[in-house]
């Protein structure tokens, strides 16, 4: 069975040395946190998914989801370990304490999500869409929601879900079926069919909480093409009164579950809404005046807000199943026996040297631990920004503009080099990586996923190149550049620092010039600007990480222990084989699209 | 259901118009290979692979192999399958006539192979091994297999396997257990384990042959770290006798069969051979006198050779799976509509445009696609050079330089691009590639096996780096440059070649600096070539696909109609979007093994 030891020691050094969470005590949620109380939720927590989590990832996995009878059983064991996750507290860990919560800050729950992903990424599903789900009730939904609805899914006792795609709608929401129709006692009657409805049904909870969005028809009943007829709804699998007691089963059926490449422990279901009551969420839609455009929804706040969540945490998805497969790679390396050192025998009495001996193994790990930790200082990161956007600090503008620039980064890059992680994961088994029974082609299936899933990769590019780029007068741009060109000054004079800064400022000029690019030629020809997107979003990305690796250089020089040489050797690392990669996508951005647009 | 249509035309092209065989009647099996006798067996073979093979590739990984009672059942189908392509004569293609085989040369059976590995890699590969096994007994064995066991696997009656790995033993042979001690009648007793032997046992022929290696024990029974000790020899599932006839099941029993991430239909077995019969291949390997080392079992170079040919196969199978991946992933574009093109609506008319629209897809499917096309023409062009080596042409020793170079690039190079196109044609098909139902996950679960088995990926670049850059003084590397730098300056002067001419001098460039890196520096620091080996790999294929795209653009240029058009799309994408990496891969060589070796 493949091993799992939670990077408790990683994020003690981003939260104490990286990003000094102890500076940061005037944000939302961080008066508590002293230095004592991370160090215990992440020991905690680790053990945790260590014990619980993580035995049932495999058995999860050869068993999958069960649909019997209308419902969903999940695998064996998945019960119990959903009933102590919920009962430790950890469902509930960033809710706040009026709801039953922990309070604690996001930066807080990414690392105990990202934990979850590596040990059982199945299971940890369940309890991420709930505190989605119960984020957006918390954002958007009427008092009797909160005061009896959340603090159930804050437990764990209820489950939540996001219910967006449709069978015929992905990423193009104008093409949704689903419709809402208002009922003289303002609930709502849906119809309509979700597809790929993560913990759309399980065993786990009494009560499922969906939150769903479909189009309001107009006066005829017709359902339009229109962005702006799109709402956010709660429909609860059983129905939940303004008092909180719980009525009769509501007309949420499950069609099915999908027959998936991975993550068979998750149940992705087929949900057919048939005259369900539904409760609208945010204030009522104005109908718009003749001659006027319908403005969106309010309530759809909440869903983009619970959709970013679900983007950033699709990233985390990304981190930690690449942290899961770089480990059992480098256990495998340190048991495995194949050739001789290069230089000569390592252990001459031995029959044949460990598999680490050869560079290419060691390049292979190396590859996979700086993208790994690198990713993870940048969620890290960003989830800090998020706590600053939403402070008084003066700064709190731009963290805004950071923390959205870098949602589909984190959601993409990281998931791709997750997924790389993997593979490199299971290249260093070799011919055994192939085999079930070793568990490391789990980690490829599973995290292949996070590519396609909350926006294929392709998506967040163009989200990317295509809005966020260009929102606010490039604002965000300007802000990133601004944070690079601050970092590379302050630490250029610095001997020591040299190769790091090299590094940022090689990334920061490739990225500079490609944005200026895309700036210049997007405008004129959007196919230039599509055909690079991917490109763009990987150099950036990159740079990103070099920004990242820079920062932990920085405080990691001089010091002695091996966490702070192997910091030095991955930002090395990344600097001598990653930043290069820079020009190259810069070259590819500028080819624009010519040759590609060719394709019929 | 997937789809999958022969790619007959890019066959045509590659041998009428690129390759030009006609020219090459003279080499050996080409005598009779008129235009008509191509197109047929192109025609005739694609067919096939559509109608018989593909239908059975989606069930048969859904089914899976089933081991009862010591023995495996394939999937349903499978058997009825198999003895058609047996009578076809697709078995007997590259055999010669005199065993009851069809004669053709290797380019004709790689084009038949490439097209049974996109229908249906677990199927394609039980006849693929047996050509193999057959292809070494002819070139090792004595008269008497050649009369009455050759035969028997031209015809489909029985099949073959390569019986090499061992649960400790992989790569490094000198690590092997499985010992074969010589008998008084000549025969040899077998006795041990091989593990991941594919096509190990089945329910498809009456007989199976093994080719195994097996270390021969000193005179008192010892076996020893030493590679020449390890024989070759051919150990059948029921003893044939020399006058032909078959008697009873010899010693060779399934252990069991592997649980795998893909090709389900092909069984990978377990196989104990307990007191097995076995014929040694090659002469008598003599005893070394007092103080001189044991050299090489003769055997050993029919070993070898049906390796380098399952090599070059795997590569194959990359290149299969890349070519039906692209086309399922292109269809899908052509099916699915969301959002709208980036100028505009292409269909106002319509809900929404097709996916097809989007720039990022089309750059995912033409990286697919120039990968893909630039592979077989690579590979192609190899087999030709494979039979000119065995010609008595002048260029026949710079040929066989050529074949022996290309060999870990096709391997390698062609099953990570295969791989890539796997994953670019799932992409394609965003949330609904995940999908078991929607057949191109498994695609993803079966090209991930070419990566890993028959020599790891990583395994092929030591190779390359370690052992063929450096034979014979150089003379691989030395005839690549000679034939790339003829290339250059044959078409640099024709103004419509520029920019592909530019893409080979700029891949040529970055590999000559990497080769000279790499020689300066590989023998001083061996660390540092093995850190470089994979990247200077795949600079190395990329290089030779920008040759291969120089090739065809030329024989493309001023020609009407849609391949050829085609053909200049994909040659410019790979000059625009992958040579740029080339002056990259050779920086990370450059870079060394000091931050590499860092990694305990």
């Amino acid at each position: 069975m493949p091993l799992y030891r939670a990077p408790v020691e990683d994020f003690r050094f981003l939260f104490h040395e990286l990003l000094e969470l102890e500076k940061h005590r005037d944000l939302p949620g961080f008066a508590d946190l002293s230095p004592e109380l991370i160090d215990d939720i992440l020991a905690n927590a680790g053990k945790f998914c260590e014990e619980v989590l993580q035995p049932l990832n495999q058995s999860g996995d050869e068993e999958g989801c069960h649909f019997e009878n209308g419902t969903v059983r999940t695998p064996k064991g998945f019960k119990e370990a959903y009933k102590a996750y919920s009962e430790a507290g950890w469902g509930g860990l960033g809710a706040p304490e009026s709801a039953g919560g922990a309070g604690m800050p996001p930066i807080l729950t990414m690392a105990v999500s990202e934990m979850g992903m590596s040990a059982n990424q199945s299971l940890a599903m369940y309890p991420m869409l709930t505190a989605g789900a119960y984020g957006a009730l918390l954002a958007t939904g009427p008092d009797w929601m909160k005061q009896h609805i959340v603090p159930k899914m804050v437990s764990g006792e209820w489950a939540g879900t996001m219910a967006l795609t449709e069978p015929g709608c992905g990423t193009d929401l104008r093409l949704m079926k689903t419709k809402a129709v208002e009922q003289p006692d303002g609930t709502y009657k849906m119809n309509g069919t979700k597809i790929f409805i993560s913990g759309g049904d399980q065993d786990l909870t009494d009560n499922i909480i969906h939150m769903v969005i479909a189009k309001i028809p107009d006066e005829n009943g017709q359902i339009h093409d229109d962005l702006a007829t799109v709402n956010f709804f709660m429909v609860p699998k059983f129905i939940v009164k303004g008092d909180g007691t719980v009525a009769a089963k509501n007309g949420v059926n499950v069609g099915g579950i999908e027959h998936k490449m991975g993550i068979k422990g998750q149940a992705t279901c087929v949900l057919n809404f048939d005259d369900a009551i539904a409760w609208r969420l945010g204030p009522k839609p104005v109908p718009p005046k003749p001659g006027e455009k319908r403005s969106t929804s309010a309530g759809m706040a909440g869903m983009f807000g619970m959709m970013n969540q679900a983007r950033l945490g699709v990233g985390v998805q990304g981190i930690g199943i690449g942290e899961v497969a770089y480990q059992n790679g480098y256990a495998y390396a340190h048991e495995r026996r194949v050739g001789r050192a290069l230089t000569g025998p390592k252990e001459p009495d031995k029959p044949a040297d460990l598999e680490i001996v050869h560079p290419d193994v060691k390049r292979m790990l190396l590859q996979a631990r700086s993208a790994t930790e690198g990713l993870r200082a940048l969620a890290a990161w960003t989830t800090l920004n998020s706590s600053i956007a939403r402070s008084s600090r003066p700064e709190a503008e731009s963290a805004a503009l950071l923390e959205d620039l870098m949602t589909p980064i984190i959601k993409s890059f990281g998931t791709d080099m997750g997924f790389e992680a993997a593979n490199l994961g299971m290249q260093c088994y070799g011919g055994h990586g192939y085999i079930r029974d070793n568990g490391v082609e789990q980690f490829v299936r599973d995290s292949r996923i996070n590519q396609v899933y909350e926006g294929a990769n392709g998506v967040q590019a163009m989200d990317l190149v295509g809005r966020k780029l260009g929102r606010k007068g490039g604002a965000a741009p300007m802000a990133l550049f601004a944070l690079l060109a601050g970092w590379i000054a302050e630490n250029e004079k610095d001997q020591a620092m040299q190769p790091f800064v090299t590094g940022v400022k090689r990334g920061t000029e490739a990225l500079q010039a490609a944005t200026m690019w895309l700036a210049a030629n997007g405008l004129k020809n959007p196919n230039d600007a599509g055909a690079g997107a991917s490109d763009y979003l990987r150099l950036m990305g990159i740079t990103m990480l070099a920004l990242m690796w820079g920062k932990m250089a920085k405080v990691s020089l001089g010091k002695d222990g091996k966490l702070h040489k192997d910091k030095l050797m991955c930002a090395r690392y990344w600097m001598e084989r990653m930043v290069p990669e820079c020009p190259m996508l810069l070259e590819r951005v500028q080819a624009g699209s010519s040759s590609i647009m060719e394709l019929d």
